[in-house]
Order: C-alpha cells, then sequence, then structure tokens
C-alpha cells in the first residue's frame, strides 16, 4: 500500500535544519516514509493514492517532549488571587501550590484525570502534535503514580499520538514525608521505580534538581537505580539556582535536561559531550515573568542540540499549543524560527530517544507529518496563538481530533 | 420563538464585573436576551427549544474592538530575518516594514485579500469571538482604502460576526507623499474621507499620532472632519512616546484611544471625563518585547474603562486568539481576570459605540454568547493558547466557524 502525496513544500528538518525541498513529493508505504524528493523525481509506481496537499508546507508533526499533562483540578483560582494581590505566603497557608494539585490528584479517580488530561491532550493535537511526552509527578506515591502512569498509557491508546511515559516521582517531597526527603528517595528507589518499571509504565525517569527540591546526591540515587532498571533518565535542572544538575545528567547520560536557564558554560560542555539534549520552556520562562535568560551562545557553541516544549502544567505553565512556544522562543530566547522548528521536531525526537525514527521526513522514518497552509516555515513560528489551516498525518494515515 | 438554555452559570459581566449567577438560565427571544438568571426562576413559558449547556460557564462573545486584520502578504519572512541577525536598517533598504505591506496590498486582488482575511478572521472566531472591528490602513490610497473597507464589509456578510469597519487612511505616510505629509492628511480630508463615508464603507475614524506617523495637529483636522461626517473618532496614541493623543482624543470624545504605554495621568483624566475607553494592545508589548508598561494605575484611580484587543497586524502583533490577549493582560499588565475579560466584552462594546446592545448578558442585549467547557471564568485568561471546548452562539443562534 504505497501512498502518493504531492503539490506541497516540504522542510524535512534533517539534520536539524529546514532542509527543504520545494515543489515537492512524498511516498509513504504503510506507516513509514519510503520516498521523498522533488515532484519531478517521483518513482513511477501504481500508488494506491494520491493526495494533492494544495501547495501546503509540510513539515515534521510538532514532538512535544515535556509536559505535565495529566493532574487533578487547576490552578485558576490561584493566578486570579494572586492577580488580585494575595500575597505566595497567604497562597501557601491556604495550601496553595503544588500541593494543591497533588491533593487534587490524589483524590480524582482515573476516569476523572483521564478525562481532563483528555482535552488538554487534544488541543495540543490540534495544533499539530503528533508525539508527546507525559509526566506523571502529582501522585507521590505508589498507589498515585501509578494511577498518572495508568492514565498516560490509556492517553496514548486513546488518541492518535504517540506517548512516551516518564516517572517523575522526584518531583517534590509529598507532605507524609516532610524534613524527610532521603526516605522519600529511598522509598521511590527501593519500591517505586522498581515496581512501576516492572508493569511497564514507564519509559523514562525524570527529577526536579533545585534546591526547593532535591538535591544533585538525591537525583543521583534516583539515576543509577534508574540505570539498573535499564530506563533513561532526564532531568529539570537549573530553573532557579546553578546545582549543575545539568552537568550530573550529562554524566548520566540523560536523553536531556530541561529549563537551565541558570546554567553555566561547563554545563553546556558536559552536555554536548554526552548529548543530552537542552530542552528549553518558554512558557514557564513567560508565566513566571523570569528574567534569567537560558545561555543561548554557549548552547550553540558547543553544539548542544535544543529542544522546545510546553512543560504543560498547573502551576508554572498552563499551555495547550506547541506551535505558541515557538514564538515565545523566537521571541523572548531570540531563537530563529528554523532553531525553534528544529527544537519541536528533530531535537525534541532526540530528546525522547527517537531520533532515529521521527523528528524528519527521511527515507525509513514514521510517516508523521503536518501540511499547513502558510506561506513559509518561518509562519510556524511567527502567527500568535489562535489556530493554523492544516492537515494532520500520522503513521501515514489522516487523523481528526 | 423563545429558546431556553440552562444548566450553566453565567458570568454576565455587567457593569464590567463578572456578576455571576450561579446554576442560571438565560431566555432568548429571536436574537435578543429576555431573561436571565438563577434557575429556578425561569418564568415558564412554552419554550420553543431547551438547550442543555451542561455545566458550562457562559459569558458574553468575546469582542475584539482593534484589528488591522485585512492585508497583502505577511511579515514572517522579516520576522525571520530579524532573529537571523539582519538589523532593522538593513530590513528598510530592502523596502521592509509596513511600506512592504502596503505594496503587497495594493497589489492584491480585493478576493486575494478576502481570502487571506478570511483564514485570520476565522482563528478569532474559533476562539469565540462574535464581534469585531477591523481597519482600513494599509491602502493609503482612496481605490486602495476603498478595496480594504469593501473587503471589510463582506467579512462581515461571510461569516457569523459584527463587523466594525474602521477607516484608518491616517496610518501611515504612502510613498507618493513622501515629506508631504500635511498634503496627504489634506487629501484624506478632502477626497477619502468624504467618498468612502457616502460610500457607507465606514463606521468609524482612527489616526495614528506618533513621531513615527501624525502629529496631534494632523490627527486634529482628520478628526474634524470626521465630525463633520458624523463619524465618531479614535486614536492610536502614545505608543512609543508622550504626545498627549489620548488628550486630544478625548476632546473630540473618541470611542477610544489605543496602546497608550506612554500616557499620563493628566491624560487619563481627560479620558475619564469623556468617556473615552483605554484600548490596551498587550499583543504587541509583547512581540516588540516593549518595557513601558501602560499607567494601570493611573487609569484604575480615574475610571477610565480599559478594553483589551489583538492589535492582529502582520508588523506588530500577528495575534490570533483574544484568549491569548487575557492571558498576556494579566500576566505582562497585572491586569485581574475580571478587568481582563470585561476589557474584551463590555468595555470592547463601549470602545465600538456598542455599549448598550452587546458586551453583556443582560435583557434587551444581543444575545451573542459563549459557552466554555470550564472549571471557573478567571480560566480563559489562564490557559495559554490552544483550544478551548465551547459552544457559540450569536443573535440566539449556534454557530460554527
Ligand atoms: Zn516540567
Ligand atoms: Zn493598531
Amino acid at each position: 500500500m504505497k501512498t502518493l502525496w504531492q503539490h506541497c513544500h516540504v522542510a524535512t528538518m534533517a539534520g536539524g535544519k529546514y532542509s527543504i525541498i520545494e515543489d515537492a513529493a512524498m511516498v509513504t508505504a504503510g506507516s513509514l516514509i519510503e520516498w521523498v524528493g522533488p515532484r519531478s523525481q517521483v518513482p513511477p509506481a501504481n500508488y494506491a493514492q494520491a493526495h494533492d496537499l494544495q501547495g501546503a508546507w509540510v513539515t515534521p508533526g510538532l514532538i512535544d517532549c515535556h509536559t505535565h499533562t495529566v493532574f487533578g483540578g487547576n490552578r485558576s483560582g490561584e493566578f486570579e488571587q494572586r492577580l488580585e494581590g494575595v500575597s505566595y505566603a497567604e497562597i501557601a497557608a491556604q495550601g496553595g501550590g503544588i500541593a494543591s494539585t497533588v491533593r487534587a490528584t490524589r483524590a480524582a479517580t482515573e476516569d476523572e484525570l483521564f478525562a481532563s488530561a483528555h482535552k488538554r491532550l487534544r488541543s495540543l493535537l490540534r495544533d499539530g502534535v503528533t508525539t508527546v511526552e507525559i509526566k506523571s509527578g502529582y501522585g507521590l506515591d505508589l498507589a498515585s503514580e501509578r494511577k498518572l502512569l495508568r492514565v498516560i498509557r490509556r492517553l496514548g491508546e486513546a488518541l492518535p499520538v504517540s506517548v512516551c511515559a516518564t516517572c517523575l516521582a522526584a518531583h517534590a517531597l509529598p507532605p507524609e514525608y516532610k524534613d524527610r526527603a532521603d526516605d522519600y528517595i529511598d522509598h521511590i528507589c527501593s519500591e517505586m521505580l522498581p515496581a512501576l518499571a516492572a508493569e511497564g509504565l514507564v519509559d523514562a525517569v525524570d527529577a526536579f534538581c533545585e534546591y526547593l527540591a532535591f538535591s544533585p546526591e538525591q537525583v543521583e540515587r534516583v539515576f543509577k537505580v534508574a540505570q539498573q532498571l535499564g530506563l533513561p533518565v532526564k532531568l529539570h535542572a537549573e530553573q532557579l539556582s546553578a546545582l549543575h544538575g545539568s552537568s550530573l545528567a550529562a554524566r548520566y547520560h540523560a536523553l536531556s535536561a530541561d529549563h537551565l536557564e541558570f546554567m553555566t558554560e561547563e554545563d553546556a560542555i558536559a552536555m554536548a559531550a554526552s548529548g543530552t539534549v537542552a530542552v528549553l520552556l518558554p512558557g514557564a520562562f513567560y508565566f513566571l515573568r523570569e528574567t534569567q535568560l537560558p545561555p543561548m551562545e554557549a548552547l550553540r557553541k558547543h553544539g548542544v542540540k535544543i529542544a522546545i516544549a510546553s512543560d504543560l502544567n498547573p502551576g508554572t505553565s498552563p499551555a495547550l499549543s506547541v506551535r505558541l512556544m515557538l514564538n515565545m522562543a523566537c521571541t523572548l530566547f531570540r531563537m530563529t524560527p528554523e532553531e525553534a522548528l528544529a527544537g519541536a521536531t528533530q531535537h525534541a525526537a532526540t530528546a525522547l530517544g527517537m531520533g532515529d525514527t521521527h523528528g524528519s521526513l527521511e527515507v525509513g522514518k514514521v510517516a508523521d507529518f503536518v501540511a499547513w497552509q502558510i506561506d513559509r516555515p518561518a509562519d510556524l513560528a511567527y502567527w500568535l496563538g489562535g489556530e493554523l489551516d492544516k492537515r494532520v498525518v500520522r503513521h501515514g494515515v489522516d487523523v481528526t481530533v
């Protein structure tokens, strides 16, 4: 079953560049790309179907490589209170912040969590996402983390999207372990991770390395267990302070280190050497009105691959669109539209360990792509919010959500 | 034909406040609201139809009171060049900036302009907009401004949205009037405005008061002609410098003064006295990475009504969503979600001279509303980009776009 797609221009994103083919065509065979090139050179064959893409620009399907899509409640009430002048201290005293999300998540049933996450994930998909990473991390006990990871698996079955499940049990200290962070890390290492991994619910292991959360030493214990379990690691690092979590991540050949506003040039050198992707999260930078920019020049100079993600979460980035993140990466971090698009395609795939099969439109890769009715690829980073006319194809098949 | 809408909560936005009715119902008769109140008090009647809104939050339809939706080309190429390090001077030397939009607009046919604007306007509508203002201003000669205004009228006929057409001939100096700004103002006053008004293409008159564009004296000549023609005025003022255009606008009882980053407290006092609405444009503030915030405290202190709009335009705010503007108004200008929502409903209606018939859900007003599947009204300003599940009703009838 070969299918021909033509009357389009393709930004293949091979090598993390636009790698444009004008007046292009693609041949898909089942779920894979069999050929891509200039339309004038399409191999003659009996195509079961031929699709006219009407002059669209075709890009790889967008990949959102860092989200916390599944959670109970939301924090718009807190957002409103803060803008009405209520202090952080008062909100914390009311039990607000991440603690409120953990309470709401623990109290919610699996079906309730599935239903609310399904809505949010559908919004990402409508904007052109075909692969998404989703983290647990609002359960913080074995049963609740299992509940989140099961919802994450169900989302991948229910919607036309490839879902990577990341266990982020080391996201925050649960209230029952107050002042006993090392004990909670023990529990993660000896009970939670082995059990959840054995149930096949975990594709990767993440942690939050920050003075507000866990120390590099505690993170390292989690990483060691992940390694023993054969699971790749990644890390929330350098968002609010410079603990060199990104260098630690590099030592463990992490897929990615994420946030990174306070990373140093030495961290960048370490990440480049280990092939660890820098995942930047401009939505959180914007929403928190941060002023410390990630060190773009050091990342570029040392050839660290840069991905862009939504960080979709209720506290610091309630972002429902990757395309908006491309604009924020350009506007706020001064990335080029090409860098930003590579960050949500090829480099995002690499950040998920899928760089060989996803993220660019090359022969042998999975046929996940979007045909956008736009004038040029930069339009994807230029338009601010809203919806662009498009056709989304996943595994060689049209999808609607 | 009376219709009942129930199982919802309503933020009526009466008086520019949420004015919430929980477990509410609404009765519409044709295109108008006949009753709104607690469901327990619905007047008994033979309703032709009864709609179950499934627990949605109902707000007035969003009103985008400042857009430049109709233009030729777009400026994503320039956006990309700048991020790749090309200087403003080089881009200007290539004929970039607003001059390139004027060239592309003049070169485009009416049907081409209609088709591209239709796509953009549909994006706004999908996000809950039921009323929009659209300005001319990229034609800058009689024939081209007429072409734009005709497209604006056609958009209002083609899509389920109420469109206000504003003539912004005094947007920039066309190349053929280089160094002859007063002559261009003469041409606007003696030829363009009288002709376009006579053709019924103009609902209001706008100008751009800025050292880059037209002086307060030149603007005043335009305003005088508008007054003679019986047309209300509004003004782009105080975006980049303090020329007190907003006080000038107030003297002419302008519907609104827009942008306003550099306005003074005296300007705010004058606007409050004349009932001139302050239209803030956070998309342009964001996109241009401005740092001078509009004087929120002075506006609040003197009771100036504040509206929020997309400023949809190719150069400084390619924004396709009003809901994203609500978030930016909160995040960047520190408005509350309630102020922001009032700014895109009741106060936006007032900025269009439609405050008595649109902008809130009150008896006798037009039945334009959105039933949002959200947890609370603040969600509209909280979620960042993407799409929220909703049902849009205009003139009492469901719309899909
Ligand atoms: Zn995160
Ligand atoms: Zn404007």
